[in-house]
Parts: C-alpha cells; sequence; structure tokens
C-alpha cells in the first residue's frame, strides 16, 4: 500500500521487457511544466525495478523534448549488469517520441569500504524555524508537496529584492512525512527555486542536463541543501548543489546545465 | 589527410545503420588502460557524425566494462533531433560487449544570446615556463600526447611530496599542434593526473561517470584546467574541473566520480 505522494507519482508497472507504464502527475509542475527531477524519478523507478544493486550511484538526465501531465512510457535498456556497478538507460517517451534520456549506474551504498577526507564542513544555516517558508499562491503547485525553508539572503528574489548573487540554500523534507532515501536525492537536487532568480528575473529556467552523484544513504530527517551559478554564459548556466543530511553528512552531489528565458520586456 | 594524433585516434568509419567502427589506440594509455575522456572522445566522434549540430553541450560518459586497445564499434542511438538541441547516446562495444555509455546534448556554441555573468575569474597561474612539465620514463603514455605543465604546488605529488590538498591544475595544449576546439575538451578535462594523488598514493582511479559541460568555443593555445576534490568519501570522490582558454574565457566546467584503488600495502 503505497502512502506518500512521491512514491505514488513515480510509479510505473511493468508492460512487457523492458517497458514499464506510469502517469506524469501535475502536482510536480513548476508552471505548466513538470518538474525536471520528478520526471528523472520516473525514470529511476524503471531503472531500479531492472536492476540488482538497490542505490543510484551517478544519474545523468538529457531533456530533447518537453512531457505533459499524463501517461507515460518508460523504455528500459541495461547496458551492463556488474558485481559492484550496473548501468542502464531509461527514456520517457510521449506521442512516440523520447523526451527525457537517464542513464545511470547502480551500486550499493551499503557496502563501501576506503578511505575518507573530507575537506568542506556542511554550511551553517540558520535552522528551519529561522528560515523562510515558501508557500502561497504564488508558489509553483511542486512547492506544495515540500516543506522548504529558504535561507533568508537567497529567498530575497521572492519579495522583489533578489540578492545580486546566484546562490540558492535551504532546509527541505517532504510535506507529508516521506524520509528521504538515495532515490529521491535526485528531485531533492532539482526542487529548490533556480539559482539566478537571484539575479535577475526569469520566465523560465529549463534543464539541459542534469547530473546527481549519490554519496551516501540519507538520515531521516531535514536534508540541507546549497545551490551556486557561478558562470552564466549567453544565457546558459551551471547550477552547483550540495545535499547533507541532518546528521550533517553530505549525501549528494548535483550539477545541471539550464538555459534562462528571459521575461519578456526586459533588456537581454 | 588528417594529420593530427587525436584526430587519427578517434576517427570512426560507417559500419552500418547506426553503427560505426574504430579502433582504441595504446597511445592515450593510463598504465595498461585507455583513458577515459580518450574513450568518450570516440564516442563523440560518432555522435557528431549522426547529429547536424556542431558542439557537444553537454557530455555523460558512464563506465561498465573496461575497454582494451584494439578494434571497437560504436552504436549510435539518436534520440531526438531538434532546432536547437539534439540528444544521442553512443555505446562502445567489445566482443559483443557494452563497455562504456556516453549520452551528449549537441547545439551549436556559435549562436548564444542572453545574459552574461560570470561570478569568478580564471585563476592565476604562474606562466607555463613556471610550471612543471609532466615528462619522462614514469609518466603514462597518454602524457606524451600533451604539453602539461603543472602549477608547482600541486605537482609535488610526483616528486613524493604529496600537498595534502586534492587539487591539481595546469595548462594544457595537444605536444603535436593541434589546436583545440569544442569535441576535444571532455579529453581534456580528464587528461590531468587525479587530484587525489595529492592526498594518498594510488595503484589506479578509473572514473565511474564523467559529464562535461562545453560551454564556449576554446580560441587557439593553451588551456588552464583546475581540478578540486573536497569529498572523498569511503574510497569514492568527486573530481570538480574547470577549463579556461588562453584569453581567459571559461570553455568547459566537468565533474566525474571516481573510486580509488589504493597501493597495496597501505592502510585503508
Amino acid at each position: 500500500m503505497v502512502s506518500f505522494e512521491f512514491d505514488r507519482d513515480v510509479a510505473v508497472e511493468a508492460a512487457g521487457p523492458g517497458r514499464w507504464r506510469g502517469t506524469v502527475s501535475p502536482r510536480w509542475n513548476i508552471g505548466s511544466a513538470p518538474n525536471g527531477g520528478y520526471l528523472v524519478s520516473i525514470g529511476l523507478s524503471a531503472l531500479s525495478a531492472s536492476l540488482s544493486q538497490p542505490d543510484p550511484f551517478a544519474v545523468s538526465a538529457h531533456f530533447p523534448g518537453r512531457i505533459e501531465p499524463g501517461p507515460v512510457e518508460v523504455e528500459v535498456e541495461v547496458v551492463r549488469e556488474g558485481r559492484a556497478h550496473s548501468v542502464a538507460a531509461a527514456k520517457l517517451i510521449q506521442d512516440g517520441q523520447a523526451r527525457v534520456h537517464v542513464t545511470a549506474t547502480y551500486g550499493d551504498l551499503s557496502s563501501l569500504t576506503g578511505p575518507t577526507v573530507v575537506r568542506d564542513p556542511p554550511p551553517t544555516f540558520p535552522p528551519p524555524e529561522g528560515c523562510v517558508r515558501a508557500e502561497g499562491p504564488v508558489a509553483p503547485e511542486m512547492m506544495r508537496r515540500f516543506d522548504l525553508r529558504l535561507v533568508p539572503e537567497t529567498a530575497m528574489f521572492a519579495v522583489g529584492q533578489p540578492s545580486g548573487v546566484a546562490d540558492m540554500a535551504g532546509w527541505i523534507r517532504f510535506v507529508d512525512g516521506r524520509e528521504p532515501d538515495s532515490g529521491t536525492l535526485p528531485l531533492f537536487c532539482d526542487a529548490l527555486p533556480p539559482t539566478v532568480l537571484n539575479l535577475m528575473r526569469a520566465a523560465w529556467v529549463p534543464t539541459i542536463e542534469l547530473t546527481v552523484h549519490v554519496r551516501a544513504r540519507p538520515q531521516p530527517g531535514w536534508l540541507q541543501g546549497r545551490f551556486q551559478t557561478r558562470y552564466l554564459m549567453e544565457g546558459y548556466l551551471e547550477e552547483d548543489g550540495e545535499m547533507w543530511d541532518q546528521s550533517g553528512r553530505l549525501v549528494a552531489m548535483s550539477r545541471q546545465l539550464a538555459r534562462i528565458h528571459e521575461e519578456p520586456g526586459q533588456p537581454g
């Protein structure tokens, strides 16, 4: 019995060898388009059902087309199964066209052994109750799925006072009590508002490519995420993210390449 | 008439619809294994021959198996061709098994328009003649393909005095005068020695996943690259790279997930 929104909305059912069927819910929309991390999660749902290892170590997604809420087919190709790592690719298909392409290397995060040398501690944020809750009638539909508390300096875009620095940071968890696990991290890594909103107004910042490296299984509780853009060049930008769990352990790193579509009337 | 080592060694010839044939040269070996960036470049050779756009914007590679020098088949699937961007995937196959999987979004870097806001200037390195040339009988075979000048602080591993900070930085160009272009950047992003050599001795640091975002076409001349590892966790590490051209423009960002195999006899 699936009882959480995330699990319900990424579920897929078998539809033949290497074929799966799911439904893209409008609950994860930003405006009229489903969030990229949510679509990746549907792909991972089919990939993890196709592989024996439990954790996505490295997830690469390319977004050549636009997905609409509604039925979606997922075509899975197991590229290679190995002892430590396996690789498989999934295509999300609507109207016979592949619109999202996800490749992932899976492994088992509980079985790692090797040296650990961590250079950076987790960032020091005010506690969740000292941050700005993202909610209200203008927040995208997807924001209702999360309890997101933005660090105040990075939340200023929301009151028309962008900070001038393309950072976004805050605490995040599912609103319905679903605890994070390794399979939810790609979604969390694409769930904060775009960093560039603290530089300029944007109509839309679609993802071209998203890579997530899952580095550890998260503890239950809040995740702490920090996202940064250092190079906005001719409308293209990277968004680099790090995500820690409540114990202060790094659990994921992400990078996306995105493209800014400015609001009409802006100089550009 | 192809006259440069790079072009000769990544060349593929058509072998049927979506199928290409190439040869993995031992000239790009690290020890007995071909460099990951070189293998990705063979994949890109087949991908760029299959798509109309000229530049790889985002390249994601997963490495589920080991490739040996010798004949290789490349199987290409065009996922979707679009006006601005196209996505395709390539598999490098030996003995009937897919061993490297490359997905790329292509576009045209000469046609970009949009805002530019760059936060970080290029790093200040000593000039190439003030850096340490990587050469000599113990350097991997691949190093003979490049003129690589490491920033002295990051070259100390080579004289048995690792700096203790997992950074690697330097100037790089092809040794035979081949100028860089957008298609060569994924190789350059995997060409410096592993950052972790400045933390500890390693027998081998194989790449699990490599993502390269090509942000601009490089000017002729030297490339300047900086690579950093902040999180070595239970033997797994990211290596984050940035690459600038001689004009000081960022031309690529890279991130890889790799795994350290320590030398026998080390605690670990």
